[in-house]
């Protein structure tokens, strides 16, 4: 299933640039444009535009409103991790490249009650390998509703990914292998599986404590586990997750959360139901592993202010939201374990032009 | 037709947060959040959908490929002004918030012949007023083809744009005053321009030298002169545009670039032949202003050196290109003259959050 070059093409490229692997050409991230010239890469970029379009015609159908969010914020563009955020110097004040555009669409969605955005989510993350991007089109939405509308929006935006690939490229999914069989697994609904639940496929090598990280080979033996087939984690650790995902009504030990694990991308999707009254969401702030970065920084509550003040004027409203990682959404697609070979521009620490 | 408010709003808001304006409420950009309420940005909001929308239709209708093109970058990401750009410290290399992705996409159009990025553009512009921003969205496009067709693109995008807005948000748009004979301004095709024949409409107060830049004031002098409709202004001198901007054929002190003028907004569009051989290219750059500033910051022509590079090997075939502002478009399309109250969450220094 992994994406090979035709010898032909290996001996043209070998020729010309010797330094490049003779396999796996795609991984190549140094002088990304002499690739271009590759069917793969050319490829690749027509499926990722079919991919961005599908999601964008779910959106639409279902009504979400498009909204351009900043990527320079203080530390409320922070998905959970501020040492891996990007520092601007921002006429002198302290920024950073937003990691997520999530609490600022949150303050739209009281009002216009389902919105959405796509850019760039930026992370300083220093391995340059088959998992790490520094730069990456983060999918959000955001809406006025619970965690099982959570999971059937999520469910419909993949699949309108991967069926409007499929429908517009099948050539070019072809050449990667990819067949109407393999599409099929896309097919909602996903199996939802508890994080507690999750553990006890965890055995041996793998095994977990409670309370503990699902990292990717965790995420591969669950993969194996259940047939190579999406499927929704759900219901982690309050510690472990974000500060405003909500806490269980039953149990409040877990948020009600759900990671979305796709076959060779891993974790593509974060989603949750979101605390949403100001008392919660500041009683969670404190507790939160992040404030303890921030302050570690120099930062403190106060950068959380403006978000916290919103809740207390128009909190009150169940309302939920994810993020689609979209490279690991085509890695899925056409089945690679390398996300740098899944990504048109693959930005790390070694591929800046 | 300045977004007025209503007596109503101006009381409810007035009340809860004195220091903002009482009219043209959506000027304030210091604490976004609290105009969410209001239907001005609610309705601002839908609208800005729709502008994204329509050009996305035109895009696809017309098969251009949608490319996700890195932010980060080095000097390659500069749009012409070295000095705009916000430095990011990436794990210890001096690099940049891009300005454009136009050299990225110019390394794929030789091989998909149409694409396109919709993306931030960043510029740290000091100016906290009603025409400057630190980053908004970009809508760029590059493909195989000449000024004539150029044009022919930039006219179907604008009118995708609007005429989309106008469909979905007929009442959003009315109650800005906005109406169809004022949409009507915008069916293509435009005047054309040429910046030498523009200087004879500049007279009195407004003269300007051959080889002046064209600023706001003389913009908003010729849409007075051509009845406040959209116009391009082309064939602009050589030594004031972008270095990759073609040379006229016949006369090479000019070069074959057109920008679009919208009322309201003023310069929505900036467009251009590219040069496509490695000489040329190499020429242009060295007698830029661009790389002038680039030098007197420590860079150099090798931070170039990758896309000089590339049309070695790959150059020689004719290809143009042009970035589209989104919310100029949206000024105009709500005959604003305030980029602040067109913009969603408007980022300027003084709106970090």
């Amino acid at each position: 299933m992994w994406v090979e070059i035709s010898p032909k093409l290996e001996q043209t490229f070998s020729k010309e640039n010797s330094n490049l692997p003779t396999n796996n050409i795609l991984k190549e991230v140094r002088n990304r444009y002499e690739l271009f010239k590759t069917p793969e890469l050319q490829n690749l970029a027509r499926i990722e535009s079919s991919l961005l379009k599908g999601a964008r015609k779910y959106f639409d159908d279902k009504g979400f409103i498009e909204v351009i969010v900043p990527h320079i914020t203080r530390a409320t563009g922070a998905c959970e991790n501020i040492s891996t955020m990007f520092s601007v110097d921002f006429f002198g004040e302290r920024s950073y490249l937003a990691q997520t555009g999530q609490l600022y669409l949150e303050t739209l969605t009281p009002f216009l009650k389902k919105v959405c955005c796509v850019g760039p989510s930026f992370r300083a993350e220093p391995d340059a390998d088959e998992r790490h991007l520094t730069e990456f089109p983060l999918l959000e939405i955001e809406f006025e509703g619970d965690f099982k509308q959570l999971m059937a929006h999520i469910e419909g935006i993949i699949f309108s990914m991967i069926s409007t690939a499929w429908k517009e490229r099948r050539e070019e999914l072809e050449f990667f292998g990819i067949d109407k069989n393999y599409i099929s697994k896309f097919k909602p609904p996903y199996r939802k599986v508890t994080y507690t639940e999750a553990l006890n496929y965890l055995t041996d090598g793998y095994k977990l404590n409670w309370g503990d990280d699902i990292k990717s080979m965790h995420e591969k033996h669950l993969l194996n586990a259940f047939g190579q087939e999406p499927f929704f984690l759900t219901h982690w650790p309050k510690p472990i997750k974000f500060f405003n995902m909500r806490a269980n009504d039953h149990d409040s030990s877990i948020v009600n959360s759900a990671d979305l694990i796709l076959p060779f991308g891993g974790e593509a999707v974060g989603a949750a139901e979101r605390e949403s009254t100001y008392e919660a969401l500041l009683e969670r702030l404190k507790q939160s592993n992040m404030l303890r970065m921030l302050e570690e920084r120099g930062g403190s509550i106060e950068d959380f202010r403006w978000y916290l003040d919103f809740y207390k004027k128009y909190g009150g409203t169940l309302h939920s939201g994810c993020g689609i990682g979209m490279n690991r959404v085509t890695q899925a697609l056409i089945a690679s374990n390398d996300i740098r070979a899944c990504t048109v521009f693959p930005m790390n620490r070694v591929s800046l032009l």
